[in-house]
């Protein structure tokens, strides 16, 4: 039980939380005081007794974790980083200012804040792949607290997050809902219905909690239920007034998101008693050492071996590096969205199944883990079909911002996966994975080329994608070919190439096919694999122009936006000034999928959406036959 | 009570359904006849019994409507099309093959079929969008039923799904959900415990029933039980085995997604008790006249009006337009994710509550329910932070692929949304939706012009996405100017311009400051509005690039892959073959943002990112400058 002079300075903490939401934000002139206030005295009880955080070290394995899925209440987070002591007052105004590491949402420009939110929902699911880390992998005994607002309870996700957390019996995971039952725009769909939020949790496998959240002896006697329930996965459902504190905001409609204007603050600043320069000593965890896991050196990596010639699919050879990585990497962890013996992460799930997350359908979470595995410095590679990321689009932009480091792959792109038809076939995903920032777009077209990439993908900061393919294909590339990422190859070339044909994965072979063809027609062609659709080798696109006089065939797997076409077409464009090699002249034929495929044979597919050989050629064809009447220096 | 004769006649429907399954998978060397049996007797009563529909007439705005949202039993679905009559056997052997209408998965291809399935855990949120439409619209009798698999209970829209049919009370939408405890890899997160299912069902406010989904007598009372609840939505949990009815099969791993071979097929189709030929007739709905919503006869549609040179955010001016649409077109409807107040939806809420839909935070279920509205034929419109849109993006894939007419409306687009940070500024969206077959994608920059394109999206079929701006921008255009789609407007140009600008939104304005500046410099540019992005409008392009000798900037507030400037190079290249008037030389600058911006106002933003009139008169100077030592024809 918590004394009266604990309680006084608690209550005084909490106070000078909700000040110093309403400060920062009037001095930013915008910003969300009411939804900061209303966990004020939420998150004063964790800050003051329960959170273990080294703020000196924030990589301490041993520190807790503290996730505020209402990324809109950050004022209430950097309130409590002026308490601790590591912010101080003049940094705490500089507030959604350009330039301040305290922007409008938190994002990891703090040393403290592990992962950006201010997408609803995602705060949740992301701590559970922190949870996961704790539990199985780390297996130490820090506890990973969520900040949530109730709004984003309507999200899918939290109830992904919710199943995966008593599936896995994620005893660590403590989540906090604030409840101040008004949304952006009016009432939340359960109101202050908090014994529906606590059915709708049990049903689901967590133990929860009913308080008044302002309560600060409840707030207290939940917290020390939480940390010494070691079955199951806590959530605290707390009632709570948004704008708690101040009569003209408290639980009123119309101002959320809205900053005071100063006469208002200073009313407002009064009434919850001034000012205040409460500085408290947060407490360290308990060092413990870490488990083997991520102890263990690296071994020397095996990657496997395949034959010129030999038919295997690209996936196959996924699952065989990442099998391989596992051998040599006590880092690399891998998650699967319930396809694992179609993406083949079931080779490396079978040798190392302390290593792999079965995430079952539900994407979303798959890179919510990723994110939060990461966050424990782990290498999550995360795998499904590559049409069924996108579901998780949201999330991995959102990890950008995180500036995660985590690897996604995507099995069964484009038509030629065949018959399961169109709403299995990535055709859009490389246009959304090269619109990230800090992503990587890999796309191999052989086995012995995906094992190398899978190699480089493990230390490759940012968001790595690799694309890989159903149908079996020949093995092209002798194993000691090296693939840097951002580099291409040329595979058939000339001194008198009259047209360069750009291919990735699967059309690979169909511009191989087609080379030979308009071989013996006399024509010769140029052709270049590019496996590193971002970033894209622009010298040697450079050269095949200029070779060329600019005419290019690019062929992919894939609507015609977006994607390696398009990347193709940007290594042509000056950023921000004129293109250094001034005016080249372009002559580029695109072949990509335009209309709806139906189901089929690949090959059938192929030739319908007219990416393969038969379309290369005659793309080929029309533009040498351009250049007898239309001739370029 | 059924009788003894009728139990035995479904017995018999039952087991061809499950024969017609393996002979079609088997004869398509692919597919998934484990699934689709697990749910024969479940899909059997509905026919023979429970199911009103015209099968002559799918449009009847009478009929029930039953949507596979495990897609992957289609064997099973096209097998009651031909025990209903409307497909022979000839077509049902058909299935997967190249020109089919029986494709891997479901898609509205067929006429029976209403929305595309096959991406799991979309079918339910479709289906209350159906269900949305029946209650509050239509007003009609009419069910929909849903065919879940248990695998996909594990993705969170299912559970947005749940949510909104108890909020709505959506008596009318009835749940089936096959528990045959198998995913593709292994066993699903609960296997067959049922009691968590309707556990889980019953504190999401619905009505759970818990039956053996192979005894008829149990599904028949179940089923009766559902039509007869009129409170809330039912949902049956169906004990079933995978592959039940063959004993090499039923509860077997290893068999998901597997076609029997010949011989094997033979085997199990003996077991079942051999081929039949059982036709049923569906019963047809009763007649019932439409309610007036959807009889009402369009009035004059009176566009709202803004004055040259008045601050009008565009995002305001959609509020407006949406508002006087929804006087004038009884089929408008409207959504928004608990943001209407900052897309300004909320415009049309108050005007037409009858017509709008509140979904919360969900975005996912948001745009699901846009495209069960459209499946009644309504025009949904759905709107929330362009950001978000990035939440439902696999919904949106799935809807071209349904050949569904949406309407999705993002605002706060870009870094000039200022303060709130990376989190809620849409980067990506302009590439992700132009990725998506058959959309069309529009960015005003003056309130006159949204609301024209508003306007014109109501009749404009596919995937139609509007990027509108949060900050004011001052009026453009008169209000008599025409904006078709597939247009754009050259505001400014002359005999000799050297350098065509081409901007869209925000950048428009930021490009006709560039344009006074460098013509005080002695500079003439063009300035073209390319306000439709998807279509491009290629001809005043081409016109530029031929009287600039190929000299543009593109600028855009989006990251610089898959957006306008992306959109730009497509117009330059051939499709399939050569382009038409040959090799043009391009010089193209790109601006676009390439940092993670932070927070900041929207002029420091645009500014940092290189994306303002600073940014724009420096990459025309680079390209006049080039000019000078390196001439171009």
């Amino acid at each position: 039980m918590a004394t009266i002079e604990q309680l006084q300075a608690w209550h005084e903490l909490a106070q000078q939380l909700r000040v110093d939401s309403i400060r920062a934000t009037t001095a930013a002139g915008s910003g969300h005081p009411t939804s900061s206030m209303s966990a004020a005295d939420l998150m004063t009880v964790l800050l003051a007794k329960y959170l273990r955080y080294d703020f000196n070290n924030p990589h301490n394995p041993n520190n807790d974790h503290l996730v505020f899925s209402k990324g809109h209440a950050s004022p209430l987070l950097y309130a409590m980083y002026r308490a601790a002591g590591v912010i101080d007052d003049r940094e705490l105004m500089s507030l959604r200012k350009f330039g301040s590491r305290l922007e409008g949402h938190p994002t990891t420009v703090l040393p403290w804040v592990e992962v950006a939110t201010g997408s609803l929902g995602q705060g949740l699911p992301i701590a559970v792949g922190i949870a996961l880390a704790g539990e199985y992998l780390d297996q130490l005994p820090y506890h990973t607290w969520v900040l949530l607002g109730d709004s984003e309870m309507a999200e899918g996700s939290i109830w992904e997050a919710f199943e995966h957390a008593s599936h896995y019996k994620l005893a660590n995971l403590i989540a906090i809902i604030d409840v101040n039952r008004l949304g952006q725009r009016g009432q939340t769909m359960l109101g202050w219905n908090t014994q529906v939020y606590c059915d709708r949790a049990r049903a689901f496998g967590w133990k929860a909690i009913e308080i008044d959240g302002h309560n600060l002896e409840e707030i207290d006697q939940a917290y020390s239920a939480a940390i010494h329930n070691l079955d199951y996965p806590t959530v605290i459902v707390a009632r709570t007034k948004k704008g708690k504190g101040v009569a003209h905001l408290e639980d009123l409609g119309g101002w959320h998101g809205q900053a005071l204007k100063p006469d208002d603050a200073k009313a407002a600043i009064a009434q919850l008693g001034g000012e205040r320069h409460i500085t408290i000593a947060v407490e360290k965890p308990e060092e413990q050492p870490l488990t083997a896991t991520t102890g263990q050196q690296a071994q020397t990596l095996q990657l496997p071996i395949y034959q010129e010639g030999d038919l295997v699919a690209t996936r196959k050879a996924y699952g065989d590096a990442l099998k391989a990585l596992g051998g040599s990497r006590p880092d690399v962890v891998a998650l699967d969205a319930e396809v694992s013996n179609s993406t083949y992460a079931e080779d490396f799930a079978k040798a190392y199944p302390d290593h792999y997350f079965e995430m079952y359908i539900a994407e979303q979470q798959m890179v919510a883990a990723a994110v939060g595995l990461q966050v424990r410095q782990y290498k999550p590679f995360a795998s499904t079909f590559a049409a069924f990321l996108s579901r998780a689009y949201d999330f991995i932009r959102m990890a950008a911002i995180s500036r995660a480091n985590i690897k996604l792959v995507g099995s069964h792109a484009g038509v030629s996966i065949g018959q399961d038809g169109p709403s299995q076939m990535a055709l859009e995903d490389l246009a959304a994975l090269r619109a990230v920032w800090s992503s990587t777009v890999l796309y191999p077209c052989d086995a012995n080329q995906t094992a190398k990439l899978v190699a480089e993908m493990v230390d490759r900061d940012g968001i790595v994608y690799l694309r890989t393919t159903r149908e079996k294909t020949p093995v092209l590339y002798e194993v000691d070919e090296d693939f840097p990422i951002g580099g291409s190859k040329v595979i058939r070339s000339s001194d008198d190439d009259q047209v360069a044909v750009i291919a990735a994965g699967i059309t690979v072979h169909e511009a191989l096919k087609a080379y030979d063809r308009l071989k013996q027609e006399g024509i010769t062609v140029r052709v270049i694999d590019a496996y590193s659709v971002k970033p894209i080798d622009a010298a040697t696109l450079h050269q095949a122009a200029r070779d060329t006089a600019g005419k290019l065939v690019v062929v992919e797997d894939h609507w015609s936006e977006g994607g390696l076409g398009a990347a193709v077409l940007d290594a042509f464009v000056g950023i921000g000034t004129a293109p250094a090699y001034g005016e080249l002249g372009l002559n580029l034929v695109k072949l990509a999928v335009r209309d709806m495929p139906g189901s089929g044979t690949p090959e059938e597919l192929l030739h319908a959406a007219q990416i393969d050989a038969d379309a290369i050629v005659k793309a080929v064809r029309s533009l040498v036959k351009q250049a007898a009447w239309m001739p370029t220096e």
